[in-house]
């Protein structure tokens, strides 16, 4: 996603507390109490500009959702739009992937959601790919035993090397859709990039993943 | 595949012992001898008119191809293909998928060819999918240990379901092309099938999955 500069972001990040998590590794042991509730928590990992998981909360206000982002500049548009629509059940964090185990206990996150995630389609920057192996343990770290992952891409070579990958590290592919919006799928929440792209005549593929 | 009646193929086949294998319960156990060498035994269950197995035993001298089709009436165009090739190192059985391990002992194939099987797309009929659970049984034990099995479909709906069983059968995922025709891989022989909805404009889907 092409990000322009906002020098301002990080103070509105910054200035509204109440939607972005400041300091989520003081929050490691008790979401719980941060969020108030039991519910289960869900996170997406690269939430842009935050269409999907303010959708999803919405949908679903029995579940707490928190969109993780890394780019500044990106997240405030997540941000405006939860300001917008003052739901009380999804935050944001401004952070890394990489850090997730700072943030969350074995078992604080119900489930991880990838939408669109960057391909890094050459070879030697495969490591940077969320769905390589080392980002598969970090995030079986944060999951509870048979945790989920729920995966959405147009990018098809993505899409293969992360077949390939989650099967490698042992996990069960439980649904895979290789053509999202010609599918018997209900009540998909698109992304930004997912209209964008789709309406361009792109096919979108899914999968859902666990560990065994 | 359309199947006119044709009530000489039974005969033609048995005129021809040389490449149809009359009785292949009793070469179980005894496969290197009736091929006269040690090469490994690749197979392809629904061999169709054999256009993939002979362009395989013309590709891979020092390989032993036994194409497996259950139709009569489609393997003897097979037949006619192999007298008019003169392949040493391929040969037909007018056999049932079922009935494999009456044929082989285990490790006595070395690798099994999904082309295009039937995708049976109504679910009450998931059990003769060639990639449904009992068969993936079947194909282990007649492989050896992390024994392959090579499969290609145009169909999106037989190459979802696949995916999911070889999965959940515990198998490993080496390979996947989600569009064989416009991908690296090299070396693809083309089954009648594949041409023809190739031409029309399917995508070929393709994967290579192991035993664990």
């Amino acid at each position: 996603m092409r990000q322009r500069n906002k020098p301002w972001a990080k103070q509105k990040l910054d200035d509204h507390p109440q939607y972005v998590i400041s300091s989520p590794d003081s929050q490691k042991g008790s979401w719980s109490d941060y969020f108030g509730n039991d519910h289960p928590v869900h996170i997406e990992i690269g939430t842009g500009k935050g269409r999907f998981i303010t959708g999803m909360a919405a949908q679903n206000p029995a579940i707490n959702y928190i969109g993780i982002e890394l780019a500044e500049s990106v997240i405030v548009s997540a941000l405006d739009r939860i300001i917008e629509q003052e739901l009380p059940n999804v935050k944001l964090m401004n952070a890394n992937a990489e850090d997730l185990r700072d943030f969350f206990e074995k078992g604080e996150v119900d489930r991880v959601y990838l939408n669109f995630s960057d391909p890094w389609p050459k070879k030697r920057h495969a490591k940077r790919r969320l769905t390589y192996k080392t980002f598969l343990s970090i995030y079986e770290d944060i999951l509870p035993e048979h945790g989920e992952i729920h995966f959405k891409t147009d990018n098809q070579g993505l899409f293969e090397y992360s077949l390939t990958s989650f099967s490698e590290y042992g996990m069960l592919l439980n649904y895979v859709s290789l053509d999202l919006h010609n599918s018997d799928y209900e009540g998909n929440i698109m992304t930004e990039y997912e209209e964008k792209f789709s309406n361009k005549g792109s096919r979108i593929y899914r999968c859902e993943v666990q560990y065994r």
